[in-house]
């Protein structure tokens, strides 16, 4: 065996210890608080918050640090400007943790309470997962806003973030600790990995028995590598390839003012569309309107032969387009002869995302609604309402494209799981 | 490369084929049975009914082969008999395809429906996962079982049992088979994998985007390979090492009741007791009436010191025999100092599966019901109640032992996920 590889093997061994000990504290920590009262949990919440305020200006510092050298490596602006935290995100992060204290506690109700023939009562009750593992990259944000969500759905929290960001998420879990222990709740119920290489994060997806579930939250690739390597239970984030179908029945200002929308509101997120398909029936009237429109904000299309024949200006979308997230001022255009086709072109090439169709037609609306498959559906609106807050769920963890557990914006009920609590009076089973 | 690898490459890669092949055709009928109407389906469940009693002597001859086979290669007269199909449980398997078809369907149910200030209508409903893969042993009463509970719930299966059973289940799907297409519905609903090799395994295994969750039906080992080697998302199901605590509060009459019938009423199954704790104030007057009736009826005891100084025949129970799950007529006994001393013991060897307290102690009930880490916990019953149909739920494809997606008994709603159909007049988002 290489060198190279015996020190590997000792690095991983090292991950793995580092690992155990803190799913253990976690687990302790988790213990303790399944059975924290709501109002204990709030109360870490403000607490964390304040301390988080009054830890401005220390933190700041740290991160000036951090951000200064991911800039003189030659990191691109988007990661700088992540990573990078101003007062005004600061108390964002703490307005965060407030917003959550005020939402109602899932933990402990009753999903169903049954009496069964033989007097057996079975209530099915919300509890909290246990031990979450967060994955994420440079963004100090989602440390503070992971912490309060597992908190309030009453999960102890370990946090792997990036090491670019490794000293500003020190001092903040720092400041969240000190406010849990003013509450009496356990600090352990936010723990940092501390030695953000990639064996921790090798360790933290094979710590089955230590950690209930893993969600990453980042680009494309690092929720693949979780999601292909973990052998703990992930929910996947985050992907989204997102449609919009103007049919045929569309109406056609509407249907500008959508796309405009899902393209440029925000490029940068899961939600934003990337692909837009048009009914050759209108494609004639809506291309060149929708080329006035997005080209003037900056966009640049990509459309398959048809469009080009509308628009010969347009560069030709390759087969690669159709599966790309670009999660930037880019948009793929295609015209299609039906609804089925656009169904079909969804379904193959989708993320199981957010899908949306514009049309006056009831028939192609509920058929868009119940064949393409995919979290979020929509008739006669932008995909970027594909949002736990929008929908009314209170903060989000993170938006699952997945069907197991979660599907679409997840909130606090789903960091919970259940339990069945059996009453009996002596009953023993005869059949 | 040895020429082994090359050729278990290549079998890997044909398996690989193989299941993309029935992963696409399997995913071609989840579309259809998407929006199969209940009436359809439950037309299927009956004709599907029909079918496998009008083989039912075909299939009989062909199980008597396969399990004739099995004997001659000395596998043991418990596997045999699982692999062994009677008239009675060919009627079995046609009566469960009857029951599910009487349960309500669980797809388009609507979870929460919700008019957002801007007014968006957002709709939460049931809709199926897609398709589910079952990997399980050789037995043939599951290919019928599971076949059944996927199509009711909408969902296309891929079925892939032990080699030992494969003559048996072609007999049983192709009877199935053609139950779904007089009914109208898609017969590449119900598919079997028929190389069931373990590169077939592998390849299930690895079949993200086909495959959108994963079911191991079997014992210990095959569940963790699964859940080990998987990138499809799985649930974990089945493994019991579950406890039953005799409290010092309890009535010790119900206690002996409780603890028979938990051990010796069906030993090999998941919801039955391996573990018996006992407080040490009731240890004089419980352990010697425990250990006659239980040893009466065939029980072997392993005892902790405690329980050998008032039972000195009883041979000591190892650290190993804590962490077992027999699903045998063995049991281990230990005497605890306390609720506490219980609790922690349960939260330490226990798999997370069903739990019992025996006592008359509001207090120390509630405590256990609340922190007792396990699908189900129990309050004065016998663990053997962990059932699907115990619980009102109508048939089960399995108990889960994970906390994410389903945890417990898993019915025809855990098979399901959820979609929001989000209704629009326009909107678009501003912030």
């Amino acid at each position: 065996m290489a060198t190279g590889q015996g020190s590997e093997a000792a690095a991983v061994g090292e991950a793995q210890r580092l690992i155990e000990e803190l799913g253990a504290r976690a687990r302790a920590a988790a213990r303790q608080l399944a059975h924290a009262s709501s109002q204990a949990k709030d109360a870490a919440l403000l607490r964390m918050a304040e301390e988080l305020v009054s830890a401005q200006d220390e933190i700041l510092r740290i991160n000036q640090q951090e951000w200064e050298d991911a800039q003189q490596a030659g990191r691109p602006a988007a990661f700088v400007d992540r990573l990078r935290l101003t007062p005004a995100r600061v108390r964002g992060m703490a307005q965060g943790l407030r917003s959550v204290a005020s939402l109602p506690d899932p933990v402990g109700e009753g999903l169903w309470r049954r009496v069964r023939p033989n007097g057996l009562v079975i209530e099915a009750v919300r509890v909290p997962l246990g031990v979450i593992g967060i994955i994420y990259e440079a963004r100090p944000n989602v440390t503070a806003d992971a912490a309060g969500l597992c908190l309030k759905a009453g999960n102890a929290v370990i946090l792997r973030g990036g090491h670019e960001a490794l000293q500003t998420n020190r001092a903040i879990v720092s400041s969240l600790r000190r406010g849990l222990e003013q509450a009496g709740l356990p600090a352990d119920a936010v723990l940092l990995v501390e030695r953000p290489e990639r064996a921790t994060a090798v360790a933290l997806m094979q710590a089955r028995g230590w950690v209930d579930v893993l969600i990453p939250r980042g680009g494309a690739q690092l929720i693949q590598t979780v999601v292909q390597e973990s052998k703990v239970p992930v929910i996947e984030t985050g992907v989204g390839n997102c449609h919009t179908y103007v049919d045929a029945a569309a109406d056609l200002d509407m249907a500008l003012e959508i796309v405009y929308n899902a393209k440029c509101q925000r490029p940068s997120v899961c939600n934003a569309m990337e692909t837009l398909l048009v009914h050759a029936a209108v494609a004639d009237r809506f291309l060149p309107a929708m080329a006035a429109r997005l080209e003037a904000a900056g966009v640049e299309l990509r459309g398959c032969p048809r469009v080009r024949e509308r628009l010969p200006h347009v560069r030709e979308a390759t087969e690669e387009d159709w599966a790309t997230e670009y999660l930037d001022l880019i948009l793929a255009v295609k015209v299609v002869d039906s609804l089925d086709e656009a169904i079909a072109h969804i379904n193959h090439y989708g993320s199981g995302h957010s899908e949306a169709i514009v049309t006056r037609d009831y028939l192609a609306a509920q058929r868009f609604l119940d064949e393409v498959d995919a979290a979020c559906v929509y008739v006669n609106a932008s995909t970027r309402f594909s949002d736990g807050e929008q929908f009314g769920m209170g903060a989000e963890i993170g938006i699952s494209t997945q069907k197991l557990h979660a599907r679409g914006p997840m909130g606090l009920e789903e960091l919970t799981t259940r339990k069945f609590r059996v009453y009996g009076q002596g009953q023993v089973r005869k059949d």
